[in-house]
């Protein structure tokens, strides 16, 4: 989850208030390279500060707002974190390759938000332009594909978000 | 969207006014018979009140609550709607086969529900028991795949769900 | 499936005689244009001469070469039937959104196939560039998703093909 | 892959023949355990004699015959290699959670079949009943989800099946 600090439609007060009561719906993004037969090559993490306060590598995410369709929030959230030029090309299914569900407690499904119980809708998005990681974002690196299923790529990762980076290979036929 | 009168660790009023400014995640299933081989024979449609305020044929449906986990909450929903006995075979793979986005207004997606927009994951579920349609429904009904399919079926859904079943038997390889 | 000429690493012959005894393995597109956000609008249809000697609006389609990769077939058929200028961009994922499965006899599946048993991989293949209808197609033509979804279409398409176009749109989030 | 030693429809002979010309169509099912709801908690594998002449762990597998439905075929070799009891739950979609392509030379895809150019279609199948390897097998094993993900199974695997194993898993939800 990102450390959005943008509300979106709600006070801060109103969301804190929410997010003790009711799950609230997130989308997140897996951005990858492909090559021209649209194998995935490449994988492209965040560096940022998470809400549990850590830094480190993380997906594209945030939330859908109220009155929002999630292809324009998955499209928001892309721009947001990696800049106009990106160019993601959004899968023409609208269902996600998984749900991530995330709870402040971490024994509930090894997903972790301190914030709230978020239900994530994830998506793999190949994405062609040029990507310049902006808000809350300290840098957007690419890393190989086997690079990205290493143990030390999962180290740098928090929240159980590493998981998910190895379910999006997998969805793409790539495991080791 | 089924009509819920409970509201699940949120007074009415909490509930009312989240609707105003969050999208409310909800959980959908397409209740089937299949045969030996796994392949759908038949769908089963609920008679109920809808939030409309129409009596139509309805998929089972529901919130998903603060804390409750995706899978947890649609068997709630199975139990809820169509008995104890019903025995919901949940699929193996978390990844709903598609994504409903309803609003109040019909101009959007087509998926309408007056009381809110919800971001509801929608899942093809086989059960296998004895099925007792329960609270707020007044009948259970089981249509071959083919009058699931037809003009006449559609004709007796609310607020676009019945091509939630179009899709759901699509994804099952049923198509006219 | 296409009246394909071309044998591919097997004589008219051997192929003849195979096709008699094992299932052969196909991959089929269903060509679309997407919107800037990924959703689809337009579905692609070929002009051309059927297996059952119709002349029927049809999908992208071809055989698995011995040797060749399912991703190479794909890209080799689409730039076979839609021409070298049609920019394909194939899904990260290469699991089929679903198996279409043909048989001599209609009774089987309803998807027909007077040469052979064909197992045959679907994917809905976004274009992006200039389609020029190339070998053995008379035309290609855009029709709206909703033009694709109507009896007048299916009315001109044979074998059962317009089946897999409802299942794609279907799968996209599209139907009627 | 399996060694099946049953032609099915042809001789040997013509099948080695057809072997070295086409793509062999084939499925394959990682058989799992499933809790109440529907989570996955166990996966089985089969201890026998593989096609590269090792004795590895491997997945249920075998052709598709000619004439064959993919739902007829999966339950054939279901209950070919976990007995008759095994009671498995074929998924309501058709769809392969992937596609495996199998090669004689490692380089391809790292999935390899000395005997063949195979495209296997695989499929996660809940098994409910008492399994009984027959045919060929020497035992089967269940796992739990994170020791199947463990490179000491891996290791007991050949010809890259391991890798099919975890995108199984991950499809499921599962990945460490």
């Amino acid at each position: 989850m990102d450390t959005d600090t943008v509300a979106g439609w709600l006070s801060r007060e109103d969301l804190d208030s929410a997010r003790e009561r009711l799950p609230i719906v997130y989308v997140e993004a897996v951005p990858v390279r492909v090559d021209d037969q649209g194998a995935v090559t490449e994988v492209g993490l965040l560096l940022r500060v998470r809400p549990d306060g850590t830094i480190s590598q993380s997906l594209v995410s945030g939330r859908v707002w109220y009155g929002e369709l999630v292809r324009s929030a998955l499209m928001r959230n892309l721009e947001k974190d990696l800049g106009p030029l990106a160019f993601p090309r959004l899968p023409a299914s609208v269902a996600p390759f998984t749900i991530a569900e995330y709870f402040p407690d971490p024994a509930v499904t090894g997903l972790v938000d301190p914030r709230q119980h978020a239900v994530s809708l994830v998506f793999v998005v190949p994405v062609t332009g040029e990507c310049q990681p902006t808000q809350n974002a300290l840098d957007l690196r690419w890393f190989s594909a086997s690079e990205a299923l290493s143990d030390a790529v999962a180290a740098d990762m928090s929240g159980g978000q590493h998981r998910l980076v190895r379910m999006a290979l997998a969805h793409c036929g790539v495991a080791v």
